[in-house]
């Protein structure tokens, strides 16, 4: 059993979050950013540091190896993003990045003994916050291993055409070619080379906290479907048409809202969960009754059959008028619970078990590289403790001593990996 | 009893309703625009064209007057607007402007005998749509005879600062001195030199329509209050924060606007209209429980008793907590309801009657810019009946033949005044 140093990872978790700082504790770190560019440069001088030879793909992401004893064995890799949503916290991505290079750090000082060259790795622009979508590197990395209905919102010419949502004018591709950090192709993580994926990552939720565990074994990304529900009525003046002749389509889509809360809550099903996040309102003006409302339902759960169900309840609403508005229920996209490769699996449960860390079972509800990653290789993951569950906003926090936990934890899971 | 031309009407129509074409029957005409100052030149042309007289005060307000018999006698000014919303009608403002027109080209055409000068007048920027506020012309030049709390949105110099919602860098006061149509302070409609105002507009509701009448006497604009209903609550992700502890601040938002419409629907009151037109959203993305949302409350009736129950139920909400999110109800505006002069309201009435023209007595739900010049001079107006009650979009519609009607009916009715 090695252990990985709290001290080290402090000053990462400090150093790091210099780099985008957004003035209320946390960051806004877009992919490919001068912030972004400042934390690659960081990564790549700490990995030189230790001796790592750095390599760097034709989407920017960021490979640094230390070589095992055995020359033919492949690489073992620990990955995650140094990008960030607007406004996000000093963890999210960045945690899996700091406990890759950790881990490295504690086997170069500590002259730990491994067959199969480590691979500390930076994927490039998870979040997609700047340039969607979201997962794109791995996304591009990964698309000949990917399902079909996936693979299609991935092809590396749209993704080099996608538009910046702050100014339509400039690409993803453009800003890649701007950055210095396109490299080659042949350097792509690859299942030839490469043998198993490792990411640690946060919470992002609170179960970790309220059962008094540090650190998560991460058994699979749970399965999801992302629609939009659509309401279409009539934009008539705020102060000349009467009541009972509106067709309101925020009111409609309100009343449908009340509705799908009382459905789909009656179903009583455990560890379900359902956002509406996202909505659109036209004309959006004070003195208009909208004609147009649409929110994003986006639901989570393991289990397909109860994915279903939800589904099901969700399509109901358009068998209805809502307040004289006609709905449409439209699929985004949806995918299928994602398992972990299960001797993976084992191996983080064991090195948890031996470090003495408290830990548990645990799904992941939110997507990661990782997932991608392992339609080509076998993966798995390991989450941190989140403070009250919060990410993706400035308060996010995990606690330094859980971040080396993790680290920890990973390194020795990978050396079990390594010892097979 | 004199009468309009229903050619001559449906000529300016077609001409005016070229002039921002959105290319679906109705037109974006934003104030100062060029699609703007075309119109504003084919008013002048034509005002010209009868030997009126073109004044151009110093916020583009243009005056055409014919000159009367009695070269003392004050003015009686036809006003309204030739700007529109984004994918507006062709009716709303500009058909004020049109009757107006028509009145004098009658009067011109005809040689017809009065005492004083007639004017017919263009407001500028009503609509406030790229420039606000709404009313942003009317609220400067009558702007000594208002009431303090309405006042105080109209100041000059900060009506000047007003940005473009398009290109904040972009203010109305550049678009003003660049469009050549800023003139002198002196020409703004006074009451030394102006002794009535009528303006001509679309109902906007269904009322006449459903009730097979013409056209509207109108005899008050009601009074209304626009308030802000907010929710604050917590970004949590989507996928990763179990359902019990989530504080969703657009789910509360829904709740309570189903709660406002059941409990004001139980008042049972008869007229009443309220609005929930606009919403903010935060953060508005699929994958985060929004901690952010609020929509705007507008409502409107002649009776202050009724706005107040109105009210009172609106306030109650911040009584409550809604889905664990906290709510907040904070006043934008509100207005009295403003009675048109009883004289003129009565020469409309003599007019319509004496003309055989289907009509009623009616209230103006929407705010208009005769509402501001009535703290000023004696006021009145005259609704066209709207199709379907559509309007603020490009269906809006009104008959030529309705059209010409509120024209004869106008110009009888400022006759009347013109011979006191």
């Amino acid at each position: 059993m090695f252990e990985c140093s709290l001290e080290r990872m402090k000053d990462k978790i400090n150093t790091m979050s210099k780099f985008g700082d957004a003035g209320h504790g946390g960051i806004t770190r877009y992919s490919l950013s001068s912030e972004a560019i400042m934390a690659r440069n960081e990564f790549i001088k700490r990995m030189v540091a230790i001796g790592a030879v750095i390599e760097i793909d034709d989407v920017a992401d960021i490979y640094a190896t230390l070589p095992g004893s055995d020359p033919t064995a492949k690489r073992i890799v620990m990955a995650s993003h140094i990008d960030s949503v607007k406004n996000g916290g000093n963890y999210d991505g960045i945690l899996g990045v700091m406990t890759a290079m950790e881990a490295l750090e504690t086997v170069a000082e500590q002259k730990i003994p491994h067959k199969h060259p480590l691979t500390a790795m930076v994927w490039t622009n998870e979040e997609g916050s700047l340039y969607p979508p979201a997962m794109m590197c791995s996304g591009i990395v990964c698309y000949d291993y990917l399902p079909e209905d996936i693979r299609s919102k991935f092809k590396y010419e749209d993704m080099m055409e996608s538009k910046s949502i702050m100014d339509q004018s400039k690409t993803f591709g453009q800003a890649l070619e701007k950055s210095g950090f396109k490299g080659n192709k042949e350097f792509r993580l690859n299942p030839e080379k490469y043998l198993y994926m490792f990411e640690t990552h946060i919470e992002q939720g609170p179960i970790l906290e309220d059962n008094g565990n540090d650190i998560g074994v991460v058994d699979c990304v749970l399965g999801m479907f992302n629609y939009r529900v659509r309401f279409y009525g009539q934009t008539t003046h705020a102060g000349t048409f009467p009541m009972p002749k509106r067709k309101d389509a925020f009111f409609a889509a309100a009343s449908a809202l009340c509705y799908l809360h009382e459905e789909i809550d009656k179903l009583g099903v455990n560890e379900l969960v359902y956002t509406t996040g996202e909505v659109v309102c036209h004309p959006c003006v004070h003195t208009c009754v909208p004609d147009y409302f649409d929110f994003s339902f986006d639901s989570r759960h393991e289990d397909p059959a109860v994915l279903e169900r939800v589904l099901n309840i969700v399509k109901s609403c358009a068998d209805k008028e809502w307040s004289g508005c006609r709905c449409e229920v439209v699929k985004a996209w949806n995918r299928d619970t994602v398992y972990w490769d299960k001797k993976l699996v084992s191996y983080v449960k064991e090195a948890a078990q031996e470090a003495g860390i408290k830990h548990q079972y645990i799904h992941s509800g939110a997507g990661h590289d990782a997932q991608f990653a392992s339609y080509m290789i076998p993966t798995t993951m390991i989450f941190a403790q989140s403070k009250d569950g919060l990410s993706h906003c400035e308060p996010e926090y995990s606690k330094p001593e859980h971040c080396t936990e993790c680290a920890t934890v990973m390194l020795n899971a990978v050396l079990k990996a390594d010892g097979e």
